[in-house]
């Protein structure tokens, strides 16, 4: 996901995390999650991968506004909910405003 | 890499890549970055994830001149080089200041 003409400040939300042993019923959410949250007001892209329990998906916002408002998207809470009770052992998260951004190849 | 207090505002780095059908010679290459940034100074940490061919690699930085100074590295510029040239079919890199975070299970 790389815009090379950037008229507008744009956001990332940077998700790291590491999975729990018990991960019964998280591909289905994590399914469900990526398909809602490109329907979010704002959402611009989603980049995500996974090496064995450790992954990291970075999200691409127009505001931060937006950023506020899927995290109380009220499904997915009720998904975040589910990540800390059962399928992620640990996880952070960062919010960032993109600065500047290059590309090769692409 | 998560501080949980954070005083002075901090910087991330999103490497995003695509590897090229041919990566001789990348795995050393790489091995040799990584030990090389550690050392750099305003360099706080890095997460690399990569599934198949695919990578992410994220690298934290006090300030934005500890970002430029390591972009200008001559063993990183000769690497970079050889990246274009050979490793990556496509990369792209996006540098952040990181507004907010937080963290679970940490």
């Amino acid at each position: 996901m790389t815009r090379h003409v950037q008229k507008d400040p744009y956001y990332a939300v940077i998700f790291t995390s590491k999975l729990a042993d018990n991960t019964d019923g998280y591909a289905e959410i994590s399914k469900k999650m990526n398909e809602l949250v490109k329907n979010q007001k704002g959402f611009i892209g989603v980049e995500s991968i996974r090496e064995g329990k450790n992954g990291v998906t970075i999200s691409y916002w127009e505001t931060m506004e937006d950023i506020r408002n899927w995290s109380m998207n009220e499904r997915h809470a009720e998904a975040k909910q589910g990540g800390k009770e059962k399928w992620y052992e640990k996880f952070s998260v960062k919010i960032c405003k993109v600065e500047r951004e290059y590309a090769f190849g692409e």
